[in-house]
């Protein structure tokens, strides 16, 4: 399929991920009409100004009673009780597709409220960061990003398609998985590193009390592996609180692993030490560095 | 006291550090001639090309004999033993200083085979990088950079002035604390952090097998987190092997945090994950939100 043009989108949830979307769209001319949907009409009117939106509505209903796609960008825990509500003001057959960080619990609940009325495709662009806001928006944000949907055997193909579609038209490499694989892998690669993060920085403040240079001595290393730290405690409670044992199951394991390194440099065992680090450096240099230099020259 | 300027200054090492400390003496007028030794004549001859010495020697005894400061750069776990055949070579009374990523053996070790001798500081400019070598070098490396210096009850209090105006000088902040202190610290800040990484990409490299498209999904957030994952497994073998009881120390403290908020989420506990999370926030947006904002204006 060719970049689809949709003639209206409705976005719930103008922020960082809604409203560059809708920038990726009005960018590159992949929509007619974009209504932004939010809870303040300041923030509505700067996504204007940002050309995140053509405009917008504090109610549900006008926003979306005549979109062809709904998407849904609000904070994981508010998703369901948005699409039980947009639901019956929807247009027979439209799609509504949404934006959050996990997986099962949204799309079991969507497809619930959802089915024989509107077309649910689960999603979820790579793209977020620790900075909230439409402000912090682009509409290349999405570039080179992973963009997962995740269908089941409920999922319209066609809605699947046309969302894959708009994915890759503004610059994503879509891939797709069940609902629980998604949420298995966002544990190891987002979510656990989250609240190792915030327990790093937890820790480094308990030891603060010690050692009170111990932050005058923080250097870059401290700084990129805490940044996400930084990140919305209310945003990340939602995620968290929605994908609890996968991550339960990727601590245990991780803790397995820092186990195992310690019990080598107990042992004083030099050689095992270089082979675990040296294994890992190997895995994320092959999947990485390319990343790192693609990075550095960005900026 | 003013930057002083040193006559003769041997580097021992000439990497990213060693190197950078001689490109960014040289910069500032601060040394009258840098010799640079190393065991190859090819890089030694690269960093007289970057700036970073002024001439080379594959021996110890003609680079170091006229020397008034000996700057030891090489991987920890050789410091002691150059330390060991310098001190006979050396000028009585120069300075010998290092820039070792721990500091308790180390300090130890030299103090025992320099006294009565030379006069040893030891030192920890924290501008480490995943990335080695005098190509990856800078003069401005340690602009902003801590500059840990760690003086103990047998450390000359001039040779100690000398080596604070140098780091300082080169626009480094000084901190000083004692050698036990600094690896406390180091062990939270960077030794364990360093670790986590690693563990983090075991973990993805061994979920990679059941979830095939796990590393296609990474975003910003698992690349900044596990970068230093990619640094020399030989370089850090050496580190966590000279600090492992402070290391063990703050690895349990660590696996204790994530265990309680894993505690907090199995219990549904969303205002406890909150409040758990901004307190994290809080104080790592106090100490380094201004240096996030530094570095992506450096950029």
């Amino acid at each position: 399929m060719n970049s689809p043009q949709i003639k209206q989108i409705a976005i719930v949830g103008v922020g960082l991920i809604g409203g560059s979307f809708g920038m990726a769209l009005k960018k590159r001319g992949l929509a007619e009409r974009i209504i932004g949907i939010g809870r303040s009409s300041e923030r509505l009117q700067r996504a204007v100004e940002l050309g995140a939106i053509d405009s917008w509505s504090l109610e549900i209903e006008p926003g979306v009673r005549d979109a062809d796609l709904i998407y849904i960008s609000t904070p994981v825990g508010m998703e369901i009780d948005f699409i039980r509500q947009i639901v019956p003001l929807a247009k027979q057959g439209c799609i509504i597709t949404d934006a959050g960080s996990t997986k099962g619990d949204i799309c079991r609940g969507a497809e619930e409220v959802t089915v024989g009325k509107v077309l649910f495709v689960g999603g979820h662009p790579m793209a977020g960061s620790e900075v909230a806001g439409v402000e912090a928006g682009s509409p290349d944000l999405f570039i080179n990003a992973a963009y997962v949907l995740t269908p089941t055997e409920h999922t319209d193909p066609d809605a699947l398609a046309v969302m894959r579609s708009l994915a890759e038209a503004i610059g994503s490499r879509v891939i797709t998985m069940s609902p629980e694989a998604h949420d298995r892998c966002a544990a190891i690669i987002s979510h656990l590193p989250h609240l190792i993060a915030a327990a790093i920085v937890s820790l480094a403040k308990s030891r603060s009390k010690q050692d009170p240079q111990l932050m005058d001595m923080i250097a870059g290393s401290f700084r990129d592996m805490t940044r996400v730290a930084s990140s919305s405690p209310n945003l990340w409670s939602d995620i968290c609180l929605t994908n609890v044992e996968a991550i339960h199951d990727a601590s245990e394991s991780f803790c397995g692993e820092l186990k195992d390194v310690l019990e080598i440099l107990e042992a004083g065992d030099r050689s095992g030490f270089i082979e675990w680090f040296a294994n890992a450096k190997q895995f994320r240099d092959l999947h990485l560095s390319k990343k790192d230099n693609q990075k550095e020259a960005d900026e």
